[in-house]
């Protein structure tokens, strides 16, 4: 493997402070899967009552695990308690029938062990595409795993589930309201959205609300469209790619539709682990915000968007500290979406770069060329044709992500 | 700029013996327009009665010379002599209303030197966008050009129009029939689809076939989209890419609609073109083949085929020699089109890999990673699910790619 061991420039100075979730109780286990020396498995313990919502990769060639876990989402019962089951190192995806033998064999262990019913175990796996899930290592660490169970171990849980990230992600946000305060939590993994084959996106995040499971589904839905689903690190994507949310009620604070605190603070929690699985992208060293303003539709707005971020010669110029705003021009006409060349207007940060269908008179390759050293790139691209507005996150692309994906299984 | 200046390890032994077609004369000149100390503008001089046909980006960026020859080639007339005025070095793209002022200039010289009119000018620029194009170098440069004009001197066209590429592209073909031998030739640049802001893709072909006007652009239509429309370096799209095919009719000899021997050695030809440009590709070290087979529709075929092309995973996988087959399924998975895990079959050459959703029985990674170290790769995905089939060509992703695309223009 063509290792590149250092943490990500673009790290988060520590992982933050994260209270315990009532409800929720934590456990790790060193099964051996595929790593050695590290913990592997984690296991997210959830109390009866806990509401459980999620969203998926759109893949057609998609793991067992996630077809698994939309089955079981759909089911209504919360009366008994709940588990998230998660391992690292093996994917299971591409695994043929035994992939849903391995899947069926993890969550019906846990089942058994937690007496909880099966329909109630969610399970991920990420690693390595096409190779036999070893299930009986996983099931052979529950016993001592239940034993560990603890509230407090929300790191442990957020390092388990790591591949090729070089850091763990976790975020928390708070909700203040007349009636007390309600905790959000969560962590990610991913570095790229998804990068090598083992980068899939895995992401779950943990309440103490009270909160009935369709607003928790919508509420979800919504915030991811705006977070996990508007960044990539290289476009590609995951067989595997999993957000859960569950909320266990204990805070007694009722969350409905609209509650403008709940929506802040859960769009705030999801933005930042968003951001934190770019920044954490395979090679990165520029973490690049891009906003579409003025588009003719939102999904014109996305189209351009995606088409910037995951346009190569865009993600190399900015890895090279080029202020290329001639590769960005391309993208946007290539892009498919409505785009008229004398309308556009080009800004690096708040550099106007280019109007009236050429370069700004008051741009110079100067300016621009001190702009892009900056860590932090924002493009901002006003096409002028609508009112659909939209923010994209991404970073560069750099002769790390050719090394580490060019001999990445060797 | 971060030259790689070697010839790429994919290029062809040599230029190909182009014997002279007539109706057409070629000449190049040293106009300085970006570039010292070399060729960067060439002409192509038409007879009367030269018919035109031409396929142009769609990019919605595109510059004005490809507006310009989209509205030329709509007319008829074809009784007086035509020309193609081609300059490396400028793009003349996203320069606002000057791009319009340049073309405009060109196109009024050139048909005042050769007495023809403006409407059967041509033009095309590659180069940098967003940069003025000093129009006056090249119309300096015409009178003398029209002096040297000599229809041998195809292989100095070629070389005139090269920007990035690292060898000048051409390509021959002739159709026997009863009544004598056509003659088709051409010339082509592009070292991506679009790879760094100057690697526009132009191609310019050219038989003494007698032909209408709209069988000749059928002809080109379609055979475009089975070859120029089947490759990629990157996925990003030119603003400026063009393929123009003149037919002088000096052979004499009839070309009507169905005419398979003028077919299959067009195809042949823009095959040959188009497999040079992507052997051309930055930072190319391979030439990758990639069919889909038994797709639902058409567009689908196509879809599955991109997607699996324009993959930075598969591609720098395959820069990698590494055999990873599960990126495969995950472009597969991701692309959109429709797929069912357990009906594809994935094939390296004639070497099964996978097949009902799992590594297939006969497979093992020795013999993938073997495979892998041959400089063409073929890669075959039956997708089970109808009729389709399609066939696609790109080039791997290496780190000499991001070298040369983050500091192209420094």
């Amino acid at each position: 493997m063509a290792k590149i061991e250092k943490v990500s420039p673009l790290a988060p100075a520590k992982f933050p402070n994260i209270p315990e979730i009532d409800g929720v109780e934590f456990s790790t286990a060193a099964a051996g899967i595929k790593y050695q020396d590290r913990t592997d498995v984690m296991l997210a313990i959830l109390d009866p009552g806990t509401e459980i919502a999620g969203v998926f990769t759109s893949s057609s060639t998609r793991s067992y695990a996630v077809i698994d876990c939309e089955k079981k989402i759909r089911l209504k019962d919360n009366s008994m308690g709940a588990a998230i089951i998660v391992n690292s190192g093996n994917a299971n995806a591409f695994t043929g029938s035994r992939g849903e033998v391995s899947v069926d064999a993890i969550t019906a262990a846990v089942s058994d062990r937690l007496q909880i019913p099966q329909s109630r175990v969610f399970s991920s796996s990420t690693g390595v595409i096409g190779e036999e899930m070893p299930h009986n290592k996983l099931i052979g660490a529950l016993d001592q795993m239940i034993i560990d169970k603890d509230g407090k171990n929300i790191i442990g849980a957020a390092k388990a589930i790591m591949t090729t990230d070089t850091y763990p992600k976790g975020s928390v946000a708070k909700v203040q309201s007349d009636e007390g305060e309600i905790l959000i939590a969560g962590i990610a993994k991913g570095s790229g959205m998804i990068a090598p084959d083992m980068a899939t996106m895995l992401v779950y995040i943990f309440t103490d609300a009270l909160i009935k499971k369709n607003v928790l589904q919508s509420y979800l839905s919504e915030i991811n469209e705006r977070t996990f689903n508007s960044i990539s690190v290289d476009g590609d994507t995951s067989t595997s790619d999993t957000v859960l949310m569950a909320a266990t009620g204990k805070s007694g604070i009722r969350v409905e539709k609209n509650h403008k605190g709940f929506l802040d603070a859960l769009t705030c929690l999801m933005t930042d682990l968003a951001h934190q699985v770019v920044k954490d992208g395979e090679g990165a060293s520029k973490f690049v915000e891009i906003n579409i303003l003025n588009a003719k539709t939102s999904s014109d707005a996305k189209t351009l968007a995606k088409s910037i971020a995951n346009s190569p010669l865009v993600k190399t110029a900015i890895a090279g500290e080029d202020p290329n705003w001639g590769r960005i021009v391309m993208a946007i006409g290539k892009s498919g979406a409505e785009a008229e060349r004398d309308k556009l207007k080009i800004y690096f940060g708040d550099i106007l770069v280019a109007e009236n269908g050429w370069v700004s008179s008051s741009y110079s390759e100067g300016i621009g060329a001190s702009y892009m050293k900056n860590s932090e790139i924002k493009i901002s691209v006003d096409i002028g044709l609508g009112k659909a507005n939209t923010t994209f996150w991404t970073c560069d692309f750099t002769n790390d992500y050719v090394s580490i994906n060019a001999d990445y299984r060797s």
